[in-house]
């Protein structure tokens, strides 16, 4: 969860994209505040995500505001629900709109995605899981988002699992002397994750003693074979299943048994949701 | 186009998410340089943007890196064909990777669906632009994307174009009213545009003097009705049409006689291209 | 208008010149709050314009300052009037005066220096416009001082006009080459202004199809015949006088018929204007 | 003197103010490099000031870029006269033109001041200081400016003095008292000044041990009577006039043998000074 | 004295290491805000400092904190005793409680350390002083905690005082040359100091006219003798002790007559003070 | 380790503290550039630490500087020999040694004082480990000399690891519902760790299912006791002790066959080390 400080700092950088010269249409419109309500309307189904960032934007620029929120965080919206009602200076409404709506469509589109995929796994034990493949700047929202659409986390950053990658194995001598290498001054709190691409490499990422694998790209009859290696060896290493998975073929995908299956489209290509934000005089409500 | 100072600023903050506190796989592994190649190759057919953002990102980690393009900005990449090689220390390779990436797939997806939209209107004369439903942090590149896709820029931020639309209407005293106050005290190089929704606000946009008029969410009869009149009456006016754009109705939207045509969706819901960058020892090639 | 996170970076900028390393002299003779009231006095003849940064500059440093405003932005006070009183902790008073009289001063000093400008352009159809030859890092606020005073705006960035200028004439191949050049993937907001300095190249700009002409550094007969040459040739371009403006000439200049003159000591060389803040114990008065 | 470090940031806030959104103008001029040269020409006569921040906004926009300087700081500068060569792409010259103007045009405009009032004072021991009336985030650089012009200068901030003001003895109780309080828990390094605005007030000065006396907003016979009475109870006082100094009154404030002589205008109403950048292609000369 | 705005800053930049992707354990355990109290107890005698840093940590975290302060800052604190108690939610208190303690300790532990080496030299004239051998990027704030525990401030940066120390006379001409050189220009806020080895260079500081000197690194006998010459040249210059000063020899140099003795110890080596947080819930007590 | 662009950023953070004004100094007494040399000498023994932080300083101060290092990272330097040898103008030595001791004084302080903790707990398993007990802004450059002294890196910040602590069992209704309610949607990297103060809370540790207990501010037969039982229930816990943990006692805690012990000391209480930097003229050697 990000801190207001940190959400503050993400907002002044939209807002700084669209108001670094000001708002000339509502600054010549409207030389004097005008009471306004903002209604935030779903257009489609969708999962709430974001809203906190939403109501920063708007507090920046008028501290006065007010937001009245129908539909938390996690929640479904269905088609024309009312996600929350803004009440202020009609001015900072029109010139807040458009950053608060891109941060908001963003986010409600990575939680809306990552449900659907979680849809599909109902019944296995398979979590789905998100991966570093998030947008520059967003990802504390983004993995949020991700949480509040029923997925989980992998690693936010470098530094805080040691996941050693196709690009590593290429550069190193082997699995194991990979492994070993990083264990040998390794932090307590840091768990061993190892990618693999071949049933070999499955069976040198057991013996390296690895606490979790990660079978990549492989076909389903692969995943399988590897899943029943593993859990025979050694039944405490957790599975993930990676690379080209989709709405298609998650769901074979976790009926192999796999622990968790990670989903770089959750972040990378969410496509926005559609939510209006209707503007209206307050005493015309 | 973003400059080099401006690039450097937008790539820290991706390398700031991922390494600020280092990546302890790559330094656990490789205690010391190891010289590599990095090959980017495209995996699907894409157009190819972001490259200057791609490079900065590895420049920072090490100003010794070399970036051999194959493939320049605003090309069609055919699957498999190499878009350009790294040659430098592999740790800074294995440490940028992911963030290089997440730019440049961000970005070569915006281009790559704009190039979709623009083919889908070859033969007319409107033109597809884009919109302020950019990411935070990344509308400028975007908006360069979408160029290098063919398409057009629309405004960059709130200060460049007079643009009235529904909600500023909602508040204010008919279009005409709101017309005329912004031009009272109208900087010499601003337009002034309106948004209409209905067919009697196109009548009041044309006598309003806006030098172009957004046609917002009209079906095509409409659109086709509010052309016709707006070409008769005051030829000079540049009609766009803007929302709910897709690709399968952008044709006949464009067969309508607009000059332009606004896509929220190319900024907002690119999906992300699919790119890899593929890491070997120099010596290895 | 510069929104107040705006308006709050800019003046941190300020105080943080100040206030460094604290402020020895008041927090030395003062260890505890004295409430104390700061009269705001225009020593000379001013437009009022900058006075939500000199709160701004204020409430950083105690945010239960109240300040009430005598006399509005864009008024004329003549010398002696109270601009306005802030009432609040007089350490806060003594430690922010400096930084908020200079905003202030300058951005007075720009707005009275417009408006004598306006003055002597008074019935004629000219407008006096700024330049970008504004102070680093004020530009926005130097801006909406000049609107204070009377004048309109030019652009404000590189990219919010088609500017043509002299030196991009000198690298390139004719002004019609140059400007087909930029308009071929023009976006739709932007128009295209041409700068010259000769009857052929105002020849030349006609033909180009550019919608404004600068007519730089020429003589009163010069503007005259230019002017003329436009207005028959092609009577919807704007034209810009521009070059050696000072309040002696500009008149002369008006009267040419031109519509609008830059200037650009409006913004680089104006005096501040003579303010004094005149603190005194809150039960004193 | 600006550390390299702290130029960039300067000027990276001046190219921000303009780039943000990139040069749209000479991108679609000139999608390729130009060898160009630009001369930069001292259209009065003036101080040479700036010259390494006006290199640093080159340098951020292509690090290859040569500056050969002809007239170094300092120096002045006859009209006509070439201050530096300027070689490289002619975008970058283009684009970074009017920026680097601005700071040097100011800086040159704030030396060139202050040598015009160090020539009036010209023959007394007067030494001409500056004060904090500076241009938000541009004071270590005018301070700069002020000593290349002749000028000393006053102290830097809040912190290098204890200086004691009018407002301050308004809400303290007596010049000696607010002395006493200052010197209990004074750091070595720290001098003591009191600024006077009558007669009474100069002898409670010299009372409190203070070691600089500013004559605030004084006649000319009332300098003098007080410098004699100065000289006569406490010699190594330092003595300081200042307020309302302009280039007509400053000589005869000097003969009355003050020390030095403090001018805000130096900082915050010197008008810019005339200089040209001529850009040509390099072939051309 | 560091301003609120200040203050902001670094506790940001403190809270940023720590929160940059959210307290992971303090969100998942408690999904809704618990009403908490949080005693802050000194465990061991220590000099209170730092409490409005402290208090701005836990004000960025949730803005409706409330700090009650039992015992004020520059007070000493026994062992047990409660220095103030905080109410608010008790989520920020266990988000916040290590960066504001990492400060607050180390803050008091400055203070502590000063009014050790302040009590050895009760009885003498000599004033304990700090350097600029502190942490960077806290250095207001540690010699604010200086003079909280009965310090006093040397300069706080390169631009508050002529310091020549022994690496600048190993580059220049001897120490008379390079006093004259430094006051050629000098402004008139600032002192000279030089700082000298051997009784030849004591000599030569006294001839130079220098205000302070630095007797660095001297034994006892070597610093009285100093002292003795300089009382009888010139009585007025003020002498400082440095180098290699421990709690064990400060009382026997400050028996020397010097006036001052700085300690980089104070800053650079203080241990941190022994404080806890105890929360509990608010019903609860 | 910090990448370059993470390193630049503390330098510059440092350097503003002392140079926001300039050196006036070093910029009075030389006015060009001086060739000169700069030995770096450990005045003591120390383990090497910040190197590259230190290298950094320089090199903003001027690009052309070169650093030759003698005894490289994690060495142990012996009294007087010397670490490395920097080569440049001697303006940038002048001006940069003290923020660069500064730094390097600290982290080869960190590092010296984690290497006297791992001998004293040599022979045993027990690994010395950090805490969060960091100065602030100096995080990750603190926790890279902990290992080069030998130590290891406990979590970086609050959510790289559950750590379930006094205070939020305070607030939670026991440890067993504590782990619970986090695992329940836990990241698959992510450990859980879990405080314990009394042998009834280890009981509920090991029932909880944690994969480390951290036994808090035990006596040496408590600390035993809980060991015993750990390893009888579940011996592939990991066992970390901390609080009150100094030179003094650390063997007898290793002896007790913990995994770890955690030392708050090791960062916010290690006394800087003493090193010189000699400077030369370049010429002189």
């Amino acid at each position: 969860m990000a801190e207001s400080f940190l959400l503050q700092e993400i907002a002044k950088r939209g807002l700084s994209e669209d108001l670094i010269y000001g708002d000339r249409t509502t600054e010549k419109l409207f030389p004097r505040p005008i009471p306004a309500l903002g209604d935030l309307i779903a257009k489609e189904e969708l999962v709430v995500a974001g809203l906190d960032l939403f109501q920063t934007v708007f507090e920046l620029l008028d501290p006065s505001f007010r937001f009245e929120i129908a539909i938390g965080q996690g929640t479904v919206a269905a088609p024309g629900t009312t996600i929350g009602r803004l009440a202020g200076d009609g001015r900072a409404l029109l010139k807040g709109e458009r950053v608060a709506l891109n941060f908001l469509q963003h986010l409600c589109g990575v939680a809306t995605l990552t449900r659907l995929f979680v849809q599909k796994v109902a019944g296995t034990k398979a979590k789905i899981v998100d991966t570093r493949k998030t947008l520059p700047g967003l990802r504390i929202l983004e993995k949020e988002a991700v949480l509040l659409g029923g997925g989980y986390n992998h690693r936010f950053h470098l530094g805080d699992l040691i996941l050693i990658k196709d690009n590593h194995i290429a550069l190193a001598h082997g699995i194991v002397n990979a492994v070993n290498a990083t264990r040998a001054t390794l932090s307590h709190p840091l768990k061993i994750e190892v990618e693999v691409e071949t049933f070999d490499q499955v069976k040198q990422a057991i013996a390296s003693g690895a606490e979790i694998i990660m079978l990549d790209n492989m076909s389903i009859p692969e995943i399988k074979r590897a899943v029943a290696l593993i859990r025979k060896k050694r039944p405490q290493i957790e599975i993930e299943a990676s690379g080209g998975v989709h709405l298609e073929n998650v769901a074979a995908i976790a009926k192999c048994g796999v622990d968790m299956i990670s989903v770089g489209s959750l972040t990378h290509s969410a496509k926005a949701s559609d939510i209006s934000l209707d503007i209206s005089h307050h005493g015309a409500t």
